[in-house]
């Protein structure tokens, strides 16, 4: 039987990609949208693609608890879930958080880096990191899901074997990013419009200050138990959708491309959604656009001896909301691609 | 049970296109992909997005008839098709055509457009024109689908209704097209590469020139029994999926922006792909990127009289792949959005 | 000896531009750069691309009576030119004005269109429409120059020499127009951010409502004697810059393309800027992009009659800062070229 | 007196920036432009924006020497130059080489990574390489130019420096790149399609194989004295000029981002074509759009202690033709910013 789930923030860039999926998904039944802002307005006027649904218009925040969801999916702006997912787990319904609120599980760091103390941390201990690829929880028992960020999913999945397998070392791990806009969000900011943005690029945050970092840091110690300080840049191109990450490593023993595709192959072994390319192939964010998958490359360079793995995914798939339905899934005990088995559209 | 189908033409765009939906689809199996030049070649060296699927090699078109597939989708260059499909009709198995071969009813039209003899000529009384929301024929006896130009498609879609209910001048009629590049095909051109095309708007075919024009007046005349010569110019602008069309109609009598809107909603009531939007609503084409959908508005200048309508689809999905499916879908008795259920992608 | 001018509204995109011209222009000092609301603001830190010029802070719009400029640009939001150029022009200032502050002669049909009324109107009688292959005025005695929109520009170059020359009916005339985002302005707006324009095409002011109606209506009335009424639809297409302009015409007797382009190729020569393309060439934006070129193609529809004119500008180059420097430069008495010769820039 | 100068290759990307900037420069004469495959035909054909202009048919490239062109650009495809330049030089005539055929001084290197035999190294020992900020030569001697490649300007105005100073180790070096597609020139081929590129980015030469490489590596031994090995991700973005190089340093100290940007700003001091931006700006490409600028920012991590320095140009300008311009004014005692003053073009 369909059980009954509801959203919150349906109207930013992800929350809009996961109405999409919930509305196509088969096994659920989409009782309600919710808006912070914009409670009371029609959806298919802030978002026409969805002109036929039955989702007129948005409820309030604060209507949540009085919805049959038994499952909520908060896709608002930083912050502001931690107010109120103590409240809706008391009330008995499973979360899953699209925000950076539950991703880091120690507070003086969230206040550091999200400059605000966590209002909601007695919800912490039961929130799960929701990279299911690094994932080994018992998804029955799962009430809480921290989604994790664009950047660290897609370089998590290019990093994570090598650490783990003690091929390479955890010092001078270099990570250079390229992303689409849609990253930034659907809030009016000069430096996002068309004019400034198309046939630009640009790098920002640069040395050591995205707030992705420590979630990356956190992980890896979490998957692999090893402590490293990464070098990443962030950069915005002039494209919607679509990360492109390229990590830079050092073998710890000379390795060939082979031995490094091979290390990725065995990881993902029976993953779904992570596909590893053959030797001579890189991957291109095309080929994930609009997906929940991710595709991984990688070469060795014969003149200086580095890995360069290449990774790529949809920000707005299993970069966001891709990735919660997907977590979805599995705390339903649902195949994990229900819902979610498309290829990327192209072209 | 489901049916077993192939498709020829797996590289191009629309075939790209179809590959996905087809896969996706509930109900059927898709047997074999079979490409003209491109025999032997690996599906995911030419369309990495299909990394993990299980079709790694095309076959050829002279194979198709060795398959089990019962029905078959032909998305080949125009004038490949009409060499073929008389075989194919011979041996029992169903075909949808997304090229122009059957799409104009007579041969010397064919000829005068297309610059060749119909080579397939025997089978033009079987064809029918597959654009479902003007076509009343019994689907289920259907052998031939004349799948219908991306360009005919918006176009017939926003006028026949008010040709039909005789609201309007079928003198005049002037219709001003913009579309993506991805209508242009796959081939690389000079003028299709992207420093080209970047930045850049252009109109082409200009003067009554362009290859969609017989398809459009041909179907007016079929539907609603009216003959009328249409001034049609295409534009081509910087983006890769989507068709705009602005038609400039003459109303018989004064009439008001909501006379116009209760014609088309009147008209496309119980059609699911059909949507007519509220006054002071006009659509974009995001709002159908990657779905099966077409968005209709429509004004009436309080200065000039004239009524303009604007119609929109994707011209990959509604345009070709998409709708072919639907008319795979109403072939089979199906229900006519099984696997073209989802809303557009955005952003 | 070079003239001194100053610059106020250099943060928009209009003024951007504008600022570029100057400071490359031969024959002029540029003295100050004013700003509404960044006075005090740098200019680098806003457009960088002017790192290692002079002009580090923005002036107050009230100091700008204070500089030694003798001629003033205003790249204003609508409303704002109207407030000072009395004052400017009592001090003895010449002014070209690029807001439609001063281009409706009439100050009611301005409040209508404008929602405001004109506060401005006593230097009207002064203001001189700056299409200078539409005007013949004695610039030398030219002390306000009414900038054209961008609109208005490419359609009346494409327009004006065939109803001037009688050669079409005044009834009947449709113009749909293609336009980079960069002329909707440089302010924050949701509909503006790129992932809502990027593989995006919408109409706006559909139905005789665009502001820039009555000022082509009055110029075609101005130059030719003749009254029209027009229906005008521009779009939003997803690049920066340029406007293609696609004109549809009756003529009032059976003409031909070479007939077209030769009543074209008539009224422009001697013209610097704008170039009719030969037969079975048409224009495209981007051979104008970056430049204050106008470039023309016509076609007779040979089943239809109508007479398809192509008309293309940068509409911050013709369309805005290039064509004020055009008058700038006949204001002056130099050369119509100075300063502007460069071609479009490609690709 | 203005020189009289010739262009062979003014259908590519930077052959037609070169015939743009070449018109507009104000001391030269442009007598002739040839083309390889295209002599006969109209330069307006292929480069509509050329309208106007008086050079309608190209010469062949056997022509040119019967040309009174004292100075000749080579805008050819790697390989070309090299049969032609020792003729050139011998009759007289002083050459700029945009191609690869003259940047490696070692002939082996050139037949390794380019795959041919040098059949005009009897001009090597003439070649001076054209990165004026790089270069110490007596201008007014020079008879041959090896202007740069796009990448080495790009990475060489950002990395020499600090190589220069001591302040960084040569070993562990990895530049990033990010560029536009115009760099992959005019012919057409199906992964430059506007439908492969829009929406996409990729890596490619990954692992050490780009050409470029033995480009910087040789110019930074020659210019500071130090060997090192690059590890170099090009990656392609959709847009169609600029280039951004993010390059990763490990300083032989502990440094701070004041440092090092004061060794930038000590190296460039007087160089009119480069700009290091102050602290908290990082430079975009749209900036220096249609220029002959190169941008600088630089960050030090505090974190992991490495130096990120980011460099920015327009692959076409600073990249390609606007350096050859820079390389002819040197040669001919011009100042260095003739016909080059123009900022970038924004928006």
């Amino acid at each position: 039987m369909a059980i009954k789930v509801a959203l919150a923030g349906a109207t930013g860039y992800a929350g809009t990609e996961l109405t999409r999926l919930l509305y196509c998904h088969p096994d659920i039944e989409l009782v309600s949208l919710a808006a912070g802002r914009r409670e009371g307005e029609k959806l298919v006027v802030i978002n026409p693609q969805f002109h036929g649904l039955r989702y007129e218009a948005f409820i309030g925040l604060e209507d949540l608890l009085a919805t049959e969801a038994e499952l909520i999916f908060l896709a608002l702006p930083h912050g502001h879930a931690m107010e109120i997912v103590p409240n809706l787990l008391a009330a008995g319904r499973r979360v899953i958080d699209l925000s950076a609120d539950y991703r880091l599980q120690d507070v003086q760091t969230f206040a550091a880096w999200y400059g605000k103390e966590h209002c909601g941390s007695e919800a912490l201990a039961q929130a799960v990191y929701g990279l299911p690829e690094l994932q080994d929880v018992d998804w029955a028992t799962v009430r809480l899901v921290a989604n994790p960020g664009c950047y660290p999913t897609a370089i998590l999945l290019g990093l994570a074997p090598f650490l783990q397998a003690g091929l390479v070392k955890t010092e001078g791990i270099i990570v250079d990013a390229k992303s689409g806009v849609s990253g930034a969000g659907r809030s009016p900011k000069l430096e996002m419009l068309y004019s400034e943005v198309n046939e630009n690029v640009r790098a920002y945050g640069v040395g050591g200050v995205h707030r992705h970092l420590p979630e990356i840091e956190q992980e890896v110690s979490r998957w692999t138990g090893l402590d490293c300080t990464i070098t990443f840049t962030p950069h915005l191109i002039p494209m919607t959708r679509g990360i492109l990450a390229t990590i830079y490593l050092t073998p710890n023993h000379t390795i060939g491309t082979a031995d490094a595709l091979q290390v990725l192959e065995r990881f993902y072994q029976g993953c779904p959604f992570v596909h590893v390319l053959p030797p001579g192939s890189l991957p291109n964010t095309k080929a994930v656009f609009g997906s929940n998958h991710c595709q991984l490359g990688a070469v060795v360079d014969g003149r200086t001896g580095r890995l360069i793995v290449i990774s790529v995914i949809d920000n707005l798939g299993k970069g966001a909301a891709g990735q919660a339905v997907q977590n979805m899934n599995l705390m339903c005990g649902w195949p994990e691609e229900m819902g979610l088995a498309t290829p990327g559209l192209f072209p």
